[in-house]
């Protein structure tokens, strides 16, 4: 969830904070998710759903087995977003149907409560997180699983009803509250100490 | 370690991974390392060996108890330590002690052993991230602590020879490669589970 993560491709590389409405944590959240020191994780797939001005909502899905050009660096990464933005804007694309913008990089008009459908047809279990969850160490965690965290503001009342309303579980990570694209490093580290056998790298 | 980072000014901050000798690694690794989603991590300090052109060794420390200025994002981060790297050039700074940047950032001549020498005389116990190292999970961790993490390139044989001789113990985090900016993530989890009750948040 990006609250303020502007819906159009006017804002700068330069200036991924302020003119993309904190565009730097969808960044830093998508290269946490998706890059490792060798490797890319092929089994990973990152939604995010983008709410702020103009034309919100946005959802952009990096899908880990077939993207390119992502780099562990934020500018360049925000370059696949503006692309993605870009050819939106171009098409005057409505359509809550996936359309393809850079291999692996895929953008429609969606919201959370379509995205939380999507991934409940698909049978994935969902996963909130949040600070008063159970121990993500000694949770039961069920695969294919999806993880459902917030940008640098909690989700609002009716977005957390929302969630909770698809969700197998509430999770916690540790005893401090971290950004986002640290959760996932955890969640990450969790899984592949009980799964890492499965994982094609 | 930063074995490509540049030790002089002269790089951009739109092209931190080229022109920076990957110092977006750098910029990545101080944020894990100090920032959680609602504060700074006062108990840390980051050091950072910069040993790409023109002319290495440089060392850099950020203190988690005194820095300002430090923001989630990498560019702005960057500008961070190229001021560091400014001030040390227009002195023609050669010296071996430390001198002030900007609040909380520090720069001087050094290289991994003379950092090595520091953290000893300073009482830490060192710990060295290696894959095949013992599970953090259940491994000894005395505190004060430091740890040794490389950049996206392994330790030379030299250097980890010399860092081998100054630890305390050789830890792994699980059974994938990650970047070293998730790594910190890793142990400050781990920390934090242990030890968080002591944090001054």
């Amino acid at each position: 969830m990006l609250h303020r993560a502007r819906t159009d491709p006017n804002f700068k590389l330069e200036d991924l904070p302020g003119s993309g409405g904190r565009m730097d944590i969808f960044c830093r959240f998508i290269v946490s998710s998706l890059l490792t020191s060798h490797g890319i994780r092929r089994d990973t797939v990152v939604y995010g759903v983008l709410l702020g001005p103009p034309n919100p909502p946005v959802a952009i899905k990096v899908l880990g087995d077939t993207v390119r050009y992502l780099n562990p660096d934020e500018r360049s990464t925000g370059a696949l977003i503006r692309n993605a933005l870009f050819k939106m804007k171009r098409l005057s694309y409505n359509a809550d149907t996936w359309m393809r913008s850079s291999p692996g990089v895929m953008f429609k008009r969606a919201g959370l409560k379509d995205i939380l459908e999507e991934l409940t047809n698909e049978n994935f279990n969902i996963y909130y997180l949040k600070e008063d969850g159970e121990d993500i160490r000694t949770a039961n965690v069920s695969l294919p699983a999806a993880f459902v965290i917030s940008d640098s503001v909690d989700l609002t009342n009716d977005e957390e009803e929302l969630v909770l309303g698809y969700s197998s579980g509430v999770l916690s990570l540790g005893p401090l509250s971290l950004y986002s694209e640290h959760c996932v490093v955890i969640i990450h580290n969790e899984l592949d100490r009980r799964y890492s056998h499965f994982l094609k790298e």
